[in-house]
Formats: C-alpha cells, sequence, structure tokens
C-alpha cells in the first residue's frame, strides 16, 4: 500500500514523514507511544512495505493494509460494478500475499454519487463478497457516503507467523529474482479487473522456500523492484529474454506498466534448484541480485548491460 | 460506521446485505466462511454497530472501524488542514469508545487534488498525529492518492475486553438514558472539528458502572437513539428539559443536528445512584427507556408527550 504514497514523488513525502519527528504520520520503527490510557502500540514494522506489521499474539503478527481506488484512476464508471468491487479487495488480499500473510477482515467505505443506482452499490459489494469468499475473508463492516465520484477504500486485517513474514528489505546480491506470471498491458487488456491475488503461491513460497524479499507488482516491474532494492540496500541485473510478457505487450511494457499484481521476490540461489521438483506453480527467474552500487541494470539479447530507473506507473 | 451505511435509507442497503446470502457484504453474525486458505474468520459481531467486533485471544476482542470523510460534505476545503485531519481520526477513535474498547492502530487513505500544496497534506497528518499521540494511536500506513475532492479515509483498529464491549443492543425498559454533553449546533460553532473523542469517559463507565447500550451521536440524538433503540427493540421517553444543548442551541437542534460524538449510553436503574459518588466527569440524564411499543417519546415542560421521528442528519 505505501509504494503509492511514496509516489508524491516530488514532495517526497514518505521521506518527510518518516523523518521528522512531531510531522503527520511518523511512525519510528519500534516506537511505542504511551498514551494517557496506558496502553503502548507496538510497530513492527511501519511505512515501507506492503501492509504494517503489529504485534498479535506469541506466534503471530497482524497485517494492517488500506487501498483508496478511485474512478477515473483505478477504473472507469462503465466498469462492470462487480468488477470494480472484486478489483478493489483483490487489490488489498495481493498486498497481504506479499507479505507472506493470510487476508481476515475487511471493512469497505463506498463513496458514491447520488444519481448512480442501487443496483450500482449492490453490484460492488456483491463482486468483493464473490471473491472474499473462496479467500476467506470476511466482509466485517463498512461506511457509504455521498460523492462526486465513485471512491472506494478497502482496509483490509491479515495474520502471518512471525516467521512467515516477508518483508522487502531481505533481498542480498546473489539471491534469484522471480515474478509469478507474465508482465504489461494489464490496463489495455482488462487483466487489472479480472487478477485473481497470489495467495496460493505465496503460501507455497512461505511454506517451502521462504522468499527473502517479497513485494507485489503495482507499479510495474521496474518500480516495484525498485522499492525491493532500496529497502534491501543492494541493486539488480534482469535478463530482458527471460521476463514474462502479456500477449502483445513489448520489454517496456512489462517493465513499467503497472497493476499487474504478480509477486515479485528474490530467493538465494542455492534454493533454485527446489523449483524442479513442484509443477504446481510457474515462477519465472527473470534475473538477480547484485551489490547495491551497480544500480538497477538490463541486460539485453546481445549480453549488453544498460541502466534503467525504477519507474513506473504512477496513480498520482 | 454503520450508521452511515444504514442512512442509505431508501435503498434499504444493509437490511439488503444482513438478509441477502451471497448479496454483497452480507455478513450474517456467527457466519463461519471457509476460505480455500483453511482459515476461519469467525465474526462476532457485523453490520449494525459502530464497529465491528472479531476474536482477538481468549480475554479479548478486537473492534474494526472505517469512516470516509469527503470535502463538502464533512468538511470545508477552507477549513484548516490540521483540523480536517484531526477531526478524521477522532471521530474513529469515538466508534472505538462508543463500544467499550481502546484504540490502537490507524491506517489513513488521502485522495488530494494535484493543484493542493504539499503543506496542506503534511498538516492533515500533523493534525491526525497531534491526536494520535495522546490516545495512544499508531499510525501505522496509509495510501494517497489523486483526487478532485479531498476525501479522507481512517481504519482504526481497537480491542475490548470480552466483558466490556458495549453494544447497541442491551438497552432494558426502565434503564436511563444519559449523554456525556451538551448537544445541537455543532457544525455552525465548530465543535465539530474541535470535540475529543469521549475515550476517558467511557473507559470510566466500562470499569465502574457497564452501560446497557452505547452510541457516539454522529446522526443525532433522535437518530442515534433510534440506531439503540431499534436494536434493543425498546422505546424511550425523552425529558426536553433535561436534554443539554450547546449555548444558542434550541431543542430541535439538540434532537437532530449531527456531529456531536457526545456518547449515549443506558444503565440500569438501580446503579443511578452511583453517579453522585464520582466528580471526574458530568452524565447528564436525558430520559428513560420504555417498551418497545411505546416508540421514541418527547415529554415537554408540561408533562405533555409527543411522538417524535427518530431521524436527523444525514450525510446522504
Amino acid at each position: 500500500m505505501f509504494t503509492k504514497l511514496s509516489q508524491l514523488g516530488e514532495f517526497g513525502l514518505i521521506e518527510l514523514l518518516k523523518n521528522c519527528r512531531g510531522s503527520g504520520a511518523a511512525v519510528v520503527e519500534g516506537r511505542k507511544p504511551r498514551g494517557v490510557y496506558g496502553h503502548e502500540p507496538y510497530v513492527v514494522h511501519g511505512i515501507g512495505d506492503d501492509t504494517a506489521v503489529v504485534p498479535l499474539d506469541a506466534r503471530r503478527y497482524l497485517l494492517l493494509t488500506t487501498d483508496m481506488l478511485l474512478e477515473g484512476v483505478h477504473f472507469e464508471r462503465k466498469a462492470p460494478p462487480r468488477l470494480i468491487g472484486r478489483k478493489a479487495l483483490a487489490c488489498s488480499i495481493s498486498d497481504i500475499a506479499a507479505m507472506g500473510g493470510v487476508p481476515r477482515y475487511a471493512l469497505v467505505s463506498l463513496g458514491v454519487p447520488g444519481n448512480l443506482s442501487w443496483t450500482f452499490v449492490r453490484d460492488v459489494y456483491q463482486g468483493m463478497d464473490a471473491l472474499a469468499r473462496p479467500f476467506g475473508v470476511a466482509i466485517v463492516g463498512g461506511d457509504t457516503i455521498k460523492s462526486t465520484k465513485v471512491v472506494i477504500n478497502i482496509a483490509l486485517t491479515g495474520e502471518a507467523g512471525k516467521s512467515d513474514v516477508v518483508y522487502r528489505s531481505g533481498a542480498r546480491a546473489g539471491d534469484q529474482i522471480f515474478v509469478t506470471g507474465p508482465l504489461g498491458k494489464s490496463l489495455s487488456t482488462g487483466w487489472h479487473l479480472k487478477f485473481t491475488p497470489r495467495l496460493k503461491e505465496s503460501r507455497y513460497l512461505v511454506r517451502h522456500v521462504k522468499p527473502t524479499a517479497m513485494i507485489d507488482i503495482s507499479d510495474g516491474l521496474a518500480a516495484d523492484l525498485g522499492h525491493i532494492l532500496e529497502e534491501s540496500k543492494v541493486g539488480a541485473v534482469l535478463e530482458e529474454n527471460e521476463i514474462p510478457r502479456r500477449a502483445g505487450a513489448n520489454v517496456r511494457q512489462a517493465l513499467y506498466d503497472g497493476e499487474d499484481f504478480e509477486l515479485l521476490f528474490t530467493v538465494p540461489r542455492r534454493k533454485a534448484a527446489f523449483w524442479g521438483r513442484q509443477k504446481q506453480f510457474r515462477f519465472y527467474p527473470i534475473g538477480e541480485i547484485v551489490p547495491h552500487a551497480k544500480g538497477l541494470l538490463l541486460k539485453n539479447k546481445t549480453g549488453a548491460l544498460a541502466k534503467i530507473e525504477p519507474r513506473g506507473y504512477t496513480h498520482f
């Protein structure tokens, strides 16, 4: 979820909020604010990952994520309302999957123009509910207000075993980089409305090959890999030939289009042999983590290396 | 939070969602959806209260609430951004207080027009953070997108001891009705931007005199008392003379204006003598719970009873 905050770009808002004590949503990792009511919320991991991570019990963390979707930015009003609702929840489930957790409870806020028919609202909820059930998510509440454009906010809780949770910060030089599916042209093909969050893949990875870092691709491969590189303080070489592309997508689109919602993760090389032993999922190796100083590089068909920018699709 | 969903009124959306299986956010109390990942979120209390109530551990429930605030509906853009941020979080803390819980972790989604200065965003967060600290709330994450109007969504978690949680459904004939402060003219006086959530009062009540039902007044006294009457299947007689009014507010405004954010609660009569023994808070007795068939009645200065409608300020 925080990816988009960081897209404020010129404002450098996320840095502002991280660095300025007393300034805004400044959550210092490990901060223990003491409220007047004597309790101390303790943040395990705050701004800078797909979800926040806070204590739950001796064995588990509580994961918290929120996503706001706006008409004209994340969907068009003419899109089928069931798919609009479905996408809103799917984005949040994808965030939980990217942390190695399982989703639990969803809260839905919906702003709708007064001139929209009630069937629109019903269909948005139906689309959410149809996705919620197979993913074990209970929609436990919400808020509905009148707005000029359709706006949906999903807040989703999840849980992760303390040893299962995967941050963006664990990638190490030598790790291999993988994605769970083809990239590019998600918006023009309608994939962004219909994708299935990669929760099964995440469960498999957490149980069998704990990734060192993981993120879901919402801003585009280059940008989201950029987040891993930044948090892990490493560089990467991507193999142009190996990046799986959706039908009709070129390399540029696979690198920079957003909203693929595939998982992007890194695994120590010694575990890579493991893939041969399972046929359930296809994980695509697309490159390698290298030392920080090298930055983000693309190796083309001839073996030539070119520096690329960790930029991508921006919602702002 | 659900109050507003119910304000869809003509749509009867909340009833639709409650009653239609497979239709939208249908959360049947006690529903145990079994996801493909083998876990079973169990909803203790879903739609129809200030927060959702889900299991946390042997001793406590997890409270979940979400509130969406929109420019032109809940605040004007010319309002000080610190106060806009403050109000957004205060509304959610008030929801947690109304359940007898303590707030813990907040997620902030913010939609802002591209032409707004970055200081606006910073100030919104600063206003939130300034309120979060004394209330022991950690702002652990968020999402920021570009929108045409300013829109803020706060999702807040809280905790309540299993024996502390107070629903809307427990009021019984004979209970006395109380509010925590004067009502009416909240919007015109600016109270709605500056109120302090009644968390201290809620902690006191939960520890010393467990209320039978509680709600925060966001839609107006008549409307929010109406929610208690509906959920508890009881009626009420309000004493016109006893209803505390903000300076300049008339009875009508005290009954129907919204956004007071005082707590409205019911207590068995035998406990009422207790109030005399504490001087920390002032709780205003305003009437009595009566059998359901009587509906909602207002007793005027002469002792005459008049039926009033459980309607109020509507955000829709």
